[in-house]
């Protein structure tokens, strides 16, 4: 049946809807026994509603703004990271999220360690450290704001599915990395250990990575080197901006 | 660097964003030759932008209304038609996309091709047929309003990896089926003949299908019927309801 089951008011229809974007941006860092922590960065609100607690970093969508500049503009203005991938996750619309009506345009995004570690230092010497962030184990988070806790555990079901048929840990390493580097990003997103003779099998029948002739040293035997090869797709970025 | 690069209006930065909702809904549709076509219902347009031309249904997200349910309604009043199958998949927001500021969820949906005609009959019968609705070749479109083009490109790409993966061509089959037309949907979407042999292997190395002890007879020899395994998950339907 096609019933029109509700009054038309086409100058009202849209009325009271916004339009935000939020980021999740993952980092694998090491906590205080030097143990790989998937992690992520809040921000503390300080206004209603849930002021004083922890939320995804984010802002309202500027109309003459594009979505994912607009993820990455609020990703820097409340949080100083710059990413290096950033892709569309999911549109969260539930009515009763938020006490107005939001339409959140959810980005994830990845981020390396040392990334991290420098783009803080940078912003530290600078003196323009961002205020009221922080970086929390993303397995173990407290109450956030919004639906915040449903976003971050969606987000983490996708990056999980992800790391199975993607080389998207690839945003997590440096350009060049061991097998065990490898096998640690994909341990530390899974939740769980990886038996490291099947990993290297996996790793060799698929075409995602190369070897080169360098060699790590230290206290260990020597390991090989990898890189990603570049003509693999790091993953569904979403439509090509180009055909816009 | 955490600059502000523009400033902040509170009260003006989300005006003039407004949220729609648009559905890409798929069904295997037979031609004058009785070949599969795998096709969409378009909506002709009534008045600007884009008078005259093709779209995809849709509409405006009410206030009160929840996403999904919105693409639902949108769909069910412009084409009359009540999918088995229905996810979010991406939202387009480019700011040139509209004359106007228009972020729209788009969703894909899928309907088995007898569901179609009954509908299409019933509607026919009560004397409330949709107007302005054709379907269409999904592979070959005429230039459709605003980037309606780019969005049934970036659905097909979507629906021809989720077939590899997931048990998607489920949504376009009757409850029991044959491994021919199993086959013969994923043909339709992947636009290439498939081995009859290596298909049957791929599924038997499965958990997805179930034999039933019924058979089809005709013209040529008994073929078995098969039905899905509901234990496995269709695709990826985004965040559960649940937790909102």
């Amino acid at each position: 049946m096609v019933t029109m089951t509700r009054t038309p008011h086409p100058e009202s229809r849209d009325a009271g809807v916004r339009v935000a974007v939020s980021t999740v941006i993952f980092s694998v860092r090491r906590d205080e026994h030097d143990e790989p922590v998937l992690s992520l960065p809040l921000v503390r609100r300080t206004r209603d509603p849930f002021d004083g607690r922890w939320a995804l970093p984010g802002g309202w969508l500027d109309a003459t703004e594009e979505l994912d500049t607009a993820a990455s503009r609020t990703l820097a203005e409340t949080t100083g990271l710059t990413p290096s991938y950033l892709e569309q996750l999911y549109a969260f619309g539930a009515v009763d999220r938020s006490p107005t009506r939001v339409v959140s345009i959810v980005y994830w995004a990845l981020l390396r360690s040392d990334e991290v570690d420098a783009q803080v230092a940078a912003h530290a010497r600078e003196g323009d450290a961002p205020e009221n962030v922080e970086w929390f184990d993303a397995n173990d988070l407290p109450p956030l704001a919004f639906d915040h806790n449903d976003i971050v555990e969606y987000t983490l079901w996708r990056l999980r599915n992800k790391v199975g048929y993607s080389r998207i840990a690839h945003g997590l390493l440096p350009d060049e990395f061991t097998l065990a580097d490898l096998r640690e990003v994909n341990e530390t997103i899974l939740g769980k250990r990886l038996d490291p003779a099947n990993f290297r099998r996996q790793v060799d029948t698929s075409d995602t990575l190369i070897p080169t002739e360098r060699f790590r040293t230290g206290s260990h035997r020597p390991a090989r080197l990898y890189r990603y090869n570049r003509d693999v797709e790091l993953a569904d970025r979403g439509p090509l901006p180009s055909r816009h």
